[in-house]
């Protein structure tokens, strides 16, 4: 059996039992009935998910930025060079970049996975947590071909379930999604589009920061490459039929298709994680549309997936809809890396943290409300 | 001198030339421009706060939990017996409540002040993080009498002060507030009408959680301490006039008349806070409504404000819009203890540790954008 078809085997639903175990200890804790808001609900999520409660605290964590660059960039969807990605890998691994900051803050390890830089990145000889797993140099560009093969879009998702294998089998006890790939938010625009039926138009965004009329451009760009592929939604099609979302029928084709060897490479992350019944801390909006990929492939994975942010993109909101998913902070970040995923980690640790360690009513002698 | 007037003359606003200087920096390292959306914000305020750029990482950081009891208890407004205050005192000092759960896993300390309980709290001998401050056991009925004398409103911000001091020289660069006292969102509502010239029924909300009928009942016993001491804003009084707010003319009269012990001590810690020009992250809605205070005695003081969160309280809402302060964290908690402050540490050391560690453009050899 390929890695791939074992993972999707091994993902099993969140033990319902256990939920309601974490669910009435939360009620006897000392504190009102539901006043801890979403991270009560987010706590018995964990609960379930590890078929224990309380579950273990989830730590150590890991970040794991996988890079890649998408073949589209030729079509002028933003003002970054191509090179960025190889030159932000070299900064990731020097400790410079903004997620490095962010996770040297939190105590969470940074390792960076090249699965499809174009130009092989400078990786210093002592760069202690660099995995080259390049599929491929680049996606091809979809609104001409297909990014990728079915098989280069297989090989990306089980880089992703091997890199999640390996960090928990090293003992860590939450995984959270990076990515780097200029050009990367096209990828995700169409990816989500095809996996929710939204209009390209209402999926679009700005990226890291494009005028009105690239974001224009990009967003015809998104719409050809779905007509490209057969990725319009039905009842947006002239003639509208069923309206059922179009990547339904064949995810894999669909993520070949638009996607990015990241994001097949996370896709595969959170499957990956969702096996080992570890939470996977989604970033932004390429976390979020590699997601509904992996839902599409095996739903339950979803029981170990937490939202870390919320960004900017309008796409990201559309994706955490779909996907049925709250987001734990909303500060305007559109930047990636994996960096809104690690500002929401101590905030699923401390949710864990309280149902573990918060005295009852009774063992405290606190009187209840009356 | 008195420690009040030495503390409000010592408050002095930001550095705007080192917000300058941070703002510089910011569009100078390797990221999108304005890609932390608030964060960045947030470091630009602390470094003015500080002075320097960028400013010292908020750690060790401190939570000071103050805790009070509330004589309009009497009226009925909450179904939890005032008990429950001096107990949750002794829950804090045993560590099983969930501010010391949340403290632990961001590394913050926890100081307990008796600022005006009503029972002596049952303090364990080896109690570490106990001070004895109290200035009167609990308030009077604020719908029949003010709740405090001004001495007493005044002793209480000065215990305030005095915490904050005394954490800022122990070497804490991070204060919090947290509160205890049992019917102590009845007094938040009342000065927050008081301070913004809002509608009771607007600022009034369920607290820990009470059902409609008592709601209405809240609701109209705010109203009526606050048509007692003379503080409904004018544009509400039948005979309307010129709309201002009606604590501006005299603050600690407004605090004393329906204030509680523990809202005079945390604007006296963000007083502090301020003129020692150490951050201090607010929690939910009685911080909200004691940041009120402290800012009608010395705006600048504001400068040093950070808002750790939202609450579902209606009133905070109100308060942090007439703040003009953007809350970290919105997850529909009501819990108060500093639990809503403490989630937000971590996100307001990664915007300083962002400030301080990541490369810029030139240093890390990335190409910007075209």
């Amino acid at each position: 059996m390929s890695l791939l078809n074992e993972t999707l085997a091994a993902i099993r639903p969140a033990d319902a039992a256990v939920a309601a175990q974490a669910r009435d200890r939360q009620a006897r804790m000392t504190k009102p009935a539901g006043s801890l808001g979403v991270l009560e609900d987010l706590s018995v999520r964990l609960a379930a998910l590890a078929g224990e409660c309380p579950p273990p605290l989830p730590e150590p964590a890991a970040v794991a930025v996988f890079a890649g660059d998408h073949g589209v960039h030729a079509q002028g969807v933003t003002p970054w060079p191509q090179e960025v990605t190889g030159q932000m890998v070299a900064n990731f691994l020097a400790g410079g970049a903004v997620v490095n900051a962010f996770a040297a803050q939190m105590g969470a390890s940074v390792t960076v996975v090249d699965v499809g830089v174009a130009a092989a990145a400078a990786v210093p000889p002592d760069a202690g947590r660099f995995l080259d797993r390049n599929v491929r140099r680049g996606t091809r560009d979809l609104t001409v071909e297909p990014a990728m093969t079915r098989d280069e879009a297989v090989a990306a998702l089980e880089v992703g379930i091997s890199v999640a294998r390996d960090l928990v089998a090293a003992g860590n006890r939450a995984l959270l999604t990076g990515d780097m790939g200029i050009a990367n938010t096209t990828a995700s625009a169409a990816l989500i589009a095809a996996f929710t039926g939204a209009d390209a138009g209402a999926v679009t965004g700005a990226g890291t920061g494009i005028d009105a009329e690239t974001l224009r451009h990009k967003t015809d760009v998104v719409r050809r490459g779905l007509a490209r592929h057969g990725l319009v939604a039905a009842d947006q099609a002239p003639d509208a039929g069923s309206g059922s979302v179009p990547a339904a029928a064949d995810p894999i084709g669909a993520l070949a298709a638009v996607g990015g060897l990241e994001h097949a490479a996370i896709a595969g992350f959170v499957l990956g994680a969702a096996a080992e019944r570890v939470p996977v801390i989604l970033d932004g909006v390429i976390a979020g549309s590699s997601a509904l990929v992996a839902a599409a492939l095996a739903p339950a994975c979803l029981d170990a997936a937490v939202a870390g942010h919320r960004s900017t993109e309008p796409g990201h909101r559309v994706a955490l809809d779909h996907l049925g998913l709250t987001p734990l902070v909303d500060l305007s970040l559109r930047l990636g890396e994996g960096t809104g995923a690690v500002l929401a980690l101590p905030l699923v640790q401390a949710s864990v943290r309280a149902l573990r360690d918060v005295a009852t009513f009774d063992s405290a002698g606190v009187t209840e409300k009356q």
